[in-house]
């Protein structure tokens, strides 16, 4: 029987995530299955735990991978912590805090929001005022904006959330990996990520992080949690201390996945992935501006692992990224929401944080453009 | 650096899941990554939804796998079809009906339950009386109940809640792959699945299914779904029409995973799949009685891939179930429940369903027991 796996291409992966995956992740994803309540797994659990808490810089004994990709940790952070009629301030600037307001409505959440131009930072002085005016349960913030290649200072954001008292709720489905992340100097109390971007593993799973803080306020809710599946009081039964509870049969290659991925990060030092991801960004937008492309994000709070690129008068970006995809086989991203067809986003994630490949697009980028 | 995943056992499989992988299905699941909107991917997409069809007997065209492991179909069907103040019946008979009221209740359902002693099959006279008496919302049952190893008469209920009106909601995470599953015969509205019981691929996908009558119930919804990352509306944008709508980034390897384990299944053949699975069980269940254990279900309703096992006198299961994963490497669950420490759990499901591996496990038990 023909098999469409057969088929499938290699394809250099330079969007938004998925990002390319080390051969030693995907040989860590297609170990042996044992039981997910069996010995060696938990052992497996409680080594990932210990990864993420490293490489997360938090004490946190709540700290685990849910079993869904990136956005099911923004549903796990919400609807674990957000009783209706909870006062949520989310600080808005691009899709992915969108998508927060989305789902703290939907959980009853009276929202306000703080908007700020796509392609600029959130700006500590508004979210002074704002806080200073008003208590809030919860205050929301994307660190890295994937949809406009924006880092947001949530550290300085993070003082003024504790000064509030509310909960402190961060996403870095795509810094976790690339820049640092320092939940307890920040004072982060929910956190969460995904697998597919710099982490370089497949998407499966979404590392989230709870305080104490936190804890407290799942432990005084007036009703159970609102979604089973993703209720971090029998979760933590499954994920933690000596006997362990049966909850919900977790994806255990992609958790094989996810510890290899992290062994790799931690074996090369998370201070210097990140200047890999530094290196190679500057690499990228050095060999783009000379071809006449520029950067949509000003230099002093632009990602360096995802890049929002304007093209040249005369390139067209839609049939530009067609081109890379079918000649090239390497994949761009497009814009999202109103950067629809006015960008490209270039990830250099992970893996894809190398010389050779960065170097393979901006010799494809020549070709296709004639330029530089 | 020492890895951890060097020194994972080569596990045989046969509690009640994950079960055995075919090299093939671990071969798929290592398959390069494409883009989660990337054409191949799509295409890929659409075949995983045509082989669910094929192996449901269904023409529902929202048939696909939610980014899940299978708690997350039951959260899904619950979440979607489920208003605040619906009436809901359950049919009890075992832990998973018991997580479907509980999933149901924090929806704000109004959960009456029929109860059946664990280890029986709902009686459809019963049913009927029930249904007769009320008008209800959604009718929940599990077809394949792995806390017992009770199969329900899930055609005759059908035929009932048809008449009643309710909507039909069907759990067959453990009978997907090991027996028939005729949804469209069976009327039913809404059903879920598993990927690590018969159908023999890693945990991590929850096959689901919705009739043209569950998605008017999604269509007339008040309010919006209360789980962004499980809401069908949004999902079947993604996963279907000429233009794909990005919702989350979905488990790719896995979707590739599942690809070639239902390319497995559908080659041998289902008939031939549920009677190797058939001829498995009366293998075990022949060589378990031969020793003096004896089974916990009727043979009428009893399960073929999940079978309830009584130890002979003298025989400690748990003592049992430790030396047979230590010494002999072999895994089988233990009771749940009200059944712990009074049975055990053994799976013949799907790769598991192979004489080499009954045959082992009998000969690991004469040397344990000393009988036969």
């Amino acid at each position: 029987m023909s098999n469409m796996l057969d088929s499938i291409s290699d394809v250099l992966l330079m969007g938004p995530g998925p990002s390319m995956v080390n051969d030693a992740v995907y040989k860590a994803m297609g170990t042996r299955l044992v039981g997910h309540m069996d010995f060696e797994f938990i052992e497996l659990m409680n080594a990932v735990k210990e990864q993420l808490r490293t490489l997360c810089n938090t004490a946190n004994e709540v700290t685990m991978p849910m079993s869904g990709t990136g956005s099911a940790g923004m549903e796990t952070c919400c609807v674990n912590l957000i009783e209706p009629g909870d006062q949520v301030l989310i600080l808005h600037n691009g899709v992915f805090s969108g998508r927060m307001m989305d789902v703290a409505s939907r959980l009853g959440a009276e929202v306000d929001v703080l908007e700020f131009a796509w392609g600029t930072p959130v700006l500590p002085g508004k979210v002074k005022e704002k806080l200073t005016a008003k208590s809030y349960s919860i205050v929301g913030v994307i660190h890295a904006e994937t949809s406009t290649g924006v880092c947001n200072p949530v550290e300085e954001i993070g003082e003024l959330v504790k000064k509030n008292g509310a909960l402190y709720l961060v996403d870095s489905v795509t810094g976790l990996g690339g820049i640092e992340v320092a939940l307890d100097k920040w004072g982060v109390d929910a956190f969460y990520s995904g697998t597919q971007k710099c982490l370089s593993c497949p998407p499966g799973l979404s590392p989230v992080s709870f305080s104490e803080k936190a804890l407290e306020k799942l432990r005084a809710r007036k009703k159970k949690v609102p979604n089973w599946y993703l209720d971090m009081t029998l979760i933590t039964q499954y994920w933690q201390g000596q006997n362990r509870v049966y909850h919900h049969t977790a994806p255990i290659s992609m958790n094989y996945a996810l510890y290899q991925a992290l062994a790799l990060i931690l074996e090369e030092g998370p201070t210097a992935v990140f200047a890999r991801h530094r290196a190679m960004h500057e690499m990228l937008v050095a060999g783009l501006e000379k071809m006449g492309f520029s950067m949509f994000v000003e230099k002093s709070c632009r990602l360096p692992m995802l890049n929002l690129v304007v093209c040249p008068d005369g390139v067209d970006e839609a049939a530009l990224r067609k081109n890379l995809r079918v000649k090239h086989k390497i994949e761009l991203g497009g814009g999202l929401g109103p950067l629809a067809g006015k960008v490209l986003r270039i990830g250099v994630m992970g893996e894809t944080a190398r010389e050779k490949y960065v170097q393979r697009l901006l010799d494809a980028l020549k070709e296709e453009t004639g330029r530089g």
